[in-house]
Parts: structure tokens; C-alpha cells; sequence
């Protein structure tokens, strides 16, 4: 008899962050449904490149969701009035205008009432909170209450169908330790894109806080960012 | 000097319970933003309800969000090819059809996201555990899970600037209670909409799950229920 894969949700933003995510999952053996947000974005770039990286591990579907713009505003990320600070942001006090307001919740949420009706109980996301960016909706402590509240929310637990799992593989590593295990796992990182402010032909910047953060990574892991620059 | 008033966000679904969750967070001084929804209800009855609640408030802001139709499935109150059932839900193990999965995960999410942004720190949501229909996300033990996360998502919080409060002042009255405390507060129940199966000139059907406790509501509390129903 072949056992049948357990499904799992999974993340896509279309970074190397959530493409990494979504190999380890498959590593492990899962069917996966990669769901990805469109959310009055400042580049729809993060959406193609979500959509090309489903389609390089063979998904079993991606769902894509539409969220209301009226939903996020007063971030750097969904208001073109805002501007995008350049460099990392250093006030560890301070969390950056790029965060945008409960935003991984309103994600998680979303996975989860898609993981209930598709009967998955194993949702992937990929935070990650060793080089992150400030934001206090990757913290672990963050996603454990999530996932506790998940197991209160919904009528699968009830019926004692299962339990909610939120998997976060790379939540501890450095951005050098996802880029050495994603290219373990065969993730095609010229799929990915990580720039909070692209130029019109979709060339990264090179100097935003995820730009930085990404070449760094690269550069620790010893390997080539295949992701296309501006030149300086 | 005159005390700025607080502001709190209101989850407004149209229905009697939400209206009198309104009703309630006036009464204590709040400044009032209402939410609600659209996601592929049966009826869009609810909502013209919801505004005209919302009016009759004189809320400072009614946000109506839309949530992508691909989001909620399996259930009864959004699928039209799923029928409603008629009577009350009888086996206290089974959770009722029209239960959406994760729906109010989904929306004290957004709820979270706008007071974010808007800098509410109290939310208002008409969960009622008493008279309720059976779905584990209208439990008091799921509205702490949540506000325990909530606290630990967002940026306000982190900074200091107050702590999230999730308000559920009617999760212990019955139908009675609600409309005994809704009608000394001037709520005007005939603006309310509680039928999940309405038929094509809004009249309310009087038979499904959610009518019939309203009907039981009205007459507990010694009271005539202003809503229109069809001839039996």
C-alpha cells in the first residue's frame, strides 16, 4: 500500500526566505499548497516570483489571495507616499516603517482557514528571527501563540481531527545558513527576489535593508546572488 | 480640557448580537470603527444591514472589506451548492455546517491590523458562547488565545504604546439578555438581519438555526421581534 503525503500549507512570498522554506517541506516528504498574497504590494515582482518558484517545485496548487487595500496601510511597503529607507535600520527599539501592521497574522490566518478545509493541519512559514529585520511577528513566541489559538479556532481540533503545526525550519538560521541549505535543496534562487524598491525593469537596488541583508548572506555562504542589480 | 475619547474597532456583522456589541462599546465612551466584511455570503442582505447599523451609530468610520471568495469554502454560508439547514443543531460533538472555517481568526485579524494602523487598542466582537451554534471560534478560551497573540504581533505593543484588549461583553448573556440590554441601549433591531436563508425580497425564513434563537431571544425577553419573516 502507498501511504498517501500529508499536506502542508506553505508561505510563498516569492523571497529566498520562503522558497527555502518551501524545499525543506518538501524535503520532509509533504504534498504542498503554496499560497501567496497580493496585497497592494509596491512591485508585483514578489507575485511572478512567488508564482515561478511554485511552479519549480511542482506544487500541487497555488492559491493566490487577494487582500483588501484597505486592510494595510501606514507602512513603507503598501503606501507610495512612504519612502523606502535605504541601509539597515539600527534602533533595535524602533521597528522599521517597512513592517506592515499584523501582516504574518492576517497571513496565518488566511493558511489556516485554508489548511481546514483542504484537511492539512501543517502550515510553513518562513520567519526567520536571527537576522531579521525588526519585525515582532517573526519572533518564535510570536508563532507559538498562533499556533495555540489555531488549535482553539477551529472545528478539526474540536472533532479531534488533529492539531495545527506551524513550521518555521529557518527561524533560528543566519541568512548564509538558508542560502547553504536551500541550494543543498536544489532552490533556484534566480526564481527569488528579495528588493523592498526595484527599479522599473525589476533590477534590485543593492541597498535596502532585504537587499543588504541578502547580498551578506551570499557572501557568508561563499556563493554567487544570482538576482539581478542595479549597476552603481 | 476635553478628554480625547478612546477609540475601539467593532466587528459589525448586521446581526442583533454585533449591533448590540455596538451598542454596548458607545455606552462605555468609545469612538467607534466599524468592520465588516464581504466574503461571498449567501446574501448580501448582512451588509446592507451592517451599514445601516452602522448609521444609526453614527460610527466614526465603517469599513466594509472585501475577502477573496477563494478563501472560504465548505461551508454552508458561503457555497451555494451546500443547503442550509433547517432547526437547530442537535449533537454537541458534530460542528454545524454552516460553521466557515477559521472566519473569526480571519477577521480579529484584519480587526488587529486596522486598529493597528488607525491606534485602537480595543476590539469589539459579538461572540456569544451561551446560545451559541456550536463553533469553537465564539469560545471565550479561543478570544484569550487570541489576544495573547495579538500582543506579541504587532509593533504598538513592542513599543509600548498599549496592549491589545479583545471585548466580548455579551459572550455570557443569552438571546434574552442581548436584546433586553441592546433595546435599554436604543438599538434598533429592526435595522438587524439574522436569517442564514432568506428568501429573494429579504424576509427572513423564520425556520433556519439562527432564526429560530432569535425568535426563542424575542420571546424570553417578553419583547416582538421587529424583523420581517415569510408567511408560513
Amino acid at each position: 500500500m502507498i501511504k498517501k503525503a500529508k499536506k502542508a500549507i506553505i508561505l510563498l512570498s516569492g523571497g529566498l526566505d520562503s522558497a527555502t522554506t518551501a524545499a525543506i517541506a518538501k524535503s520532509k516528504g509533504f504534498e504542498c499548497v503554496a499560497v501567496s498574497f497580493s496585497y497592494n504590494q509596491r512591485h508585483s515582482i514578489e507575485l511572478r516570483s512567488a508564482k515561478k518558484v511554485a511552479r519549480s517545485f511542482a506544487v500541487r496548487k497555488h492559491k493566490i489571495i487577494t487582500i483588501d487595500p484597505g486592510v494595510f496601510f501606514n507602512s513603507a511597503l503598501t503606501d507610495k507616499t512612504i519612502k523606502v529607507p535605504l541601509g539597515r535600520s539600527i534602533d533595535p527599539k524602533k521597528i522599521p516603517i517597512t513592517y506592515v501592521p499584523a501582516r504574518n497574522t492576517i497571513f496565518l490566518s488566511f493558511a489556516l482557514a485554508i489548511a481546514e478545509a483542504v484537511g492539512a493541519f501543517d502550515i510553513f512559514i518562513g520567519v526567520n528571527a536571527a537576522d531579521y529585520s525588526g519585525y515582532p511577528d517573526c519572533r518564535s513566541e510570536y508563532i507559538k501563540a498562533f499556533e495555540k489559538m489555531a488549535n482553539l479556532a477551529t472545528a478539526a481540533v474540536i472533532e479531534k481531527k488533529g492539531r495545527y503545526k506551524i513550521h518555521t525550519p529557518i527561524i533560528k538560521m543566519t541568512k548564509a545558513q538558508i542560502i547553504k541549505t536551500g541550494t543543498r535543496l536544489g532552490v533556484d534562487y534566480s526564481l527569488t527576489h528579495s528588493c523592498y524598491n526595484p527599479n522599473k525593469n525589476g533590477l534590485s537596488c543593492g541597498r535596502c535593508d532585504s537587499c543588504q541583508l541578502r547580498l551578506k548572506g551570499f557572501k557568508q555562504a561563499g556563493l554567487k546572488d544570482p538576482a539581478k542589480y542595479k549597476e552603481k
